[in-house]
């Protein structure tokens, strides 16, 4: 039985993907990749971005394959990276150098560069040193994986993912101090915290729950380097916020940046990207704050936990009147979550 | 290869319920039921129940064996029922009765009466005339068939389906007077008020939406038989109502009712049931009214149809504080319809 053509690159890309995964969370402002190479079949080396500053996912691949004694094997080689590689110096010199430095003779990779003046740049520089490049290889779950970076390359600041958690009738708190969530979801909204660079609450949220706004119990393993994702707390007078609120006396202290009476919220988002690095920005706020942000057009994607409750109640997912212009979901995936519904899109 | 066992009773009760479900909304206040005569694998003859004081599936069915010329092989056939076959006088003779006459050998049935006082007495009547039984065929799904039948059996009041369509934030209408829901969801909900015997809207519905309410799109034909489903509007005023709303002036205006003033929503529904036949209930009214069927505990099922917006708006589908008692909401299902997610589970 040979009737199916398997890809090969198609195979490797999926491993490189999976590496790539591992630093989801702890690269920003540089995206997370992962690279592979392989020869003849045969896994020379591998790795993937960690964190910014540090090697690429390209050169740890390659000191990965030397590490293995593979150095000689080098030449005739493919690498598989899930993005473009990097053709110009950054905070690191150029990967594009360092696989030609190594003597691999061909690149597969998956994303583009999403800058239009960098696009495709890589291949010219590849192609003219004898290297042979496919690019666009598994593509769309390449982009999708630096969906949130490629945002912020273009727009100067972070892709901004809201997180509710709701009652079917759309109330966002239970009668008394009682759990929304099941077990299964809290540990979803967690994972998506150690996916994130910030996180951001308003001050009644601060004063009404008290939240930490740790990782404490994600899906996967947090990973050494991962820090805990600054604590944006929105307020029009910080004089108000409790001294003794979680987020400013426990460890993490330092990570928690108040932004007062901000009139701009875009402004505000730039301002975090370009001096924090945030790329990944959660909304974890009530609902007159989502609803400011729903109303800038600033939230790209939504992350709707909804729990098999009815409960009426003030606290509304999005209090007030019609909104001045409706918001549409699209690309909607749901989730079961234990006894819950996830529902996930993207906001128009 | 032979490993598999395929259980013969189950494949003829499979098209039994295929029939049965011909009979959805029109046979209240009597169960759809479906029958099936089977000799030596091959159909003898079949039928459905179709309206009360007609002839029940199993003398349709064997009516049915009649008219294909097979009166002779009926001795020694099996007959695959849905339900237990009544074996009391009700407005037709009892079905226990027709099947002894007939000369069927063997009765296989799916749901057992809810009725304790009845239950598995066919078994007994049956067998006493050397007549084989099997109960409980694919019992769950012949159950849920008749499960608003049997719960109107047992509470004397009809089974209480929610109908919700709302945006993602819980909201029941869009700025203007747009559509909520996507076509295929309106279909989806025709299809409801086809299976229904009455639907229940308040006077602010009326007023707002006049609605028709009647079954335009369904995605199953409308029966033959089907009449315009009882239009119950619930007011505190009678005199408030407009004389020209579509529900008082249509052809189906004698299928209208007026609730004023209602106290007790409990006795209300069982005059429903026991004057008017009414089994299949479902609420199309406003959040208020909605609210109130919900904290007295008389909400069974519950269908919310969630459209991809985010509007904001006043009418919030459910309003005011928290519940008195908090509504639970199980065996949810997830259907996808066109743009829409409907979520569909029961009340506790």
């Amino acid at each position: 039985m040979d009737t199916y053509s398997i890809d090969q690159d198609s195979l490797w890309m999926a491993r490189a993907l999976e590496l790539a995964h591992k630093g989801l969370g702890t690269t920003s402002p540089n995206p997370p990749v992962g690279a592979v190479i392989v020869k003849n079949g045969v896994l020379l080396g591998e790795g993937w971005h960690e964190v910014a500053g540090e090697a690429h996912a390209e050169r740890r691949a390659i000191a990965n394959a030397y590490l293995r004694g593979h150095a000689e094997d080098l030449v005739g080689s493919t690498i598989y990276i899930t993005l473009e590689p990097c053709s110009s110096h950054g905070k690191t010199p150029p990967c594009t150098d360092a696989i030609i430095a190594a003597g691999i003779s061909r690149v597969v990779y998956g994303a583009v560069d999403p800058d239009e003046r960098h696009r495709g740049r890589a291949d010219a520089v590849l192609q003219e040193h004898g290297i042979a490049v496919r690019s666009e290889c598994c593509a769309a779950t390449c982009e999708l994986l630096v969906r949130p970076w490629a945002y912020s390359v273009l727009h100067k600041r972070p892709w901004v993912t809201a997180k509710i958690a709701c009652t079917l009738d759309g109330r966002l708190t239970r009668a008394g101090l009682r759990w929304l969530s099941c077990e299964e979801s809290v540990r979803f909204a967690h994972q998506m915290r150690l996916e994130s660079d910030a996180i951001l609450v308003g001050g009644n949220t601060l004063r009404a729950d008290n939240p930490a706004l740790t990782i404490r119990k994600p899906y996967r393993e947090v990973p050494f380097v991962k820090k805990q994702p600054w604590r944006v707390v929105m307020t029009r007078d910080a004089s108000t916020l409790p001294d003794t609120a979680k987020v400013f006396t426990d460890e993490h202290a330092s990570r928690t940046l108040i932004r007062e009476n901000v009139g701009d919220l875009k402004a505000m988002l730039h301002a975090l990207y370009e001096q924090q690095g945030v790329v990944n920005l959660m909304l974890e706020c009530g609902g007159n704050l989502l609803r400011a942000f729903l109303e800038a057009g600033l939230v790209n994607e939504w992350v709707q936990i909804l729990t098999p409750r009815i409960t009426g109640g003030p606290d509304a997912l999005l209090p007030g009147y019609f909104m001045p212009c409706e918001r549409f979901f699209e690309q909607e995936e749901l989730i079961p979550s234990g006894q819950d519904i996830i529902i996930r899109g993207l906001i128009h």
